[in-house]
């Protein structure tokens, strides 16, 4: 039976909108899914999903009858609101009717530090919800085995990010880490190259060798990597600008990068 | 002097908002370019400002200040305004106060055609606004000599593209083209390798030659690239996918591909 929901007063609808806010997305562990789309991948990658609300505008489609349907199949709690109070609880201008609450995974840098062949990407003070959101997508596609967040960057957990990984959120480890000395010290520990692109380098990124495990660092849009980083790192690149563009975005950047890696590897394999 | 403007039905407040719509602003060859950077930008390059309109918030920083002054130094038409006509002309949600509205320059096929290296964009009714504007500012960013706008693609001068292109705006040649099929005609007949991302390529991108003159075409989000310039392009590359996600963001993919060339072209050169 599905339960229905009329009132913004509900218990439901005021736990969610505590989920608007990073501090309780923090406390709780919780966050909110929102869209087709996302829910279907969540769905698809057996992502815990406490609960879902829906509204009839949901059912406008037979892919949103079809999703409903994978809910009720999968014994998620689901409950019924009405538009107004979906409006209520939506993160977005232009609700599509369903939304997910999903419990968050936590990642340590030592479940994914053993590997043999180690590709990770650190987001140092990154601001921008979708370039961080697409940051995760792309390194997701290039295979990369884990995203190292440090402190300063925006909240991934927030709706923009999450709808812009398009689904990678569920799929690549995100580990969360406070303190980047200590995790540059056990970076360097384990023989791991951290690589950071730096105007003042001397060598364009595609001159570097990344046979080694590797750790790429995209800086602050803004200010770019922090200069402790960049004195840590052991591979400084930069990109070269042929035109007459200031710099890049900081996730075509990042995308470039990744993608190198991915060019050189395939190219040492076969 | 700098005239003011407190009243929303003054003839320059009608025609600004005119601006906001698609419709007016490719009758009148005008849009409007808002924030402190892109107004910079525009400065910069020369660029033909037919008047500013500004609110007492630009006034806050003392780039603001020097940006005003420079303005007046180059007799551009300089409009105080308050700040509820601020809000009524602008095309954000927080604006900085200060707004330009420009003339746009048209590009032909022909100004760049004959070029003995040749590098061109073709958006191929791409949607996003942001992404193609961070195409724009990539392609820049990588020498392309101009960007060809097929029918279909989402307003170049619509705020959000040209906030994206951090200024690159003002420095791409975009040469809006109605028929694809001449398009097509015309690259042939100069001899220019048409490139087009195809999931049912043979090869990777980074597995052709870019020396020749190139066309890249980048494709609609959802859709691809539409089967008839598929089929008449003659290097067809795929992006190797090697994690879980289902593809990579348009704008990344290009900016992929974009910086393959730039790295061919550098690896020939030196």
């Amino acid at each position: 039976m599905v339960l229905e929901i009329t009132s913004l007063s509900n218990r439901h609808v005021k736990s969610i909108k505590l989920l608007h806010r990073r501090k309780y997305r923090e406390k709780n562990g919780e966050f909110i899914i929102e869209g087709l789309r996302i829910v279907e991948h969540a769905l698809d990658n057996n992502v815990h999903i406490g609960a879902v609300y829906y509204s009839d505008e949901i059912l406008a489609t037979s892919r949103g009858h079809t999703l409903l349907n994978r809910i009720s199949y999968n014994n998620i709690n689901l409950y019924k609101v009405n538009e107004r109070v979906f409006r209520e609880i939506s993160t977005t201008d232009n609700p599509q009717g369903i939304l997910g609450v999903v419990k968050r995974k936590y990642y340590n840098i030592d479940d994914i530090i053993d590997k043999e062949k180690l590709f990770l990407i650190v987001l140092d003070r990154l601001q921008d919800p979708g370039n961080v959101g697409t940051i995760i997508r792309t390194a997701d596609s290039a295979g990369v085995d884990g995203i190292i967040v440090l402190k300063g960057t925006v909240d991934i957990y927030n709706s923009k990010t999450i709808r812009s990984t398009m689904g990678s959120i569920f799929t690549t480890p995100i580990i969360h880490v406070d303190d980047p000395t200590n995790m540059v010290s056990i970076l360097k520990s384990h023989n791991i190259d951290i690589v950071a692109t730096d105007l003042n380098a001397k060598n364009y990124y595609f001159q570097m060798d990344y046979s080694n495990k590797n750790a790429i660092i995209i800086g602050n849009e803004a200010e770019g990597i922090c200069q402790e980083l960049i004195e840590h790192s052991n591979i400084k690149v930069k990109i070269p600008i042929v035109g007459n563009a200031e710099s890049l975005n900081a996730s075509i950047a990042s995308g470039i990068i990744m993608y190198e890696l991915v060019r050189q590897n395939y190219i040492s394999e076969n």
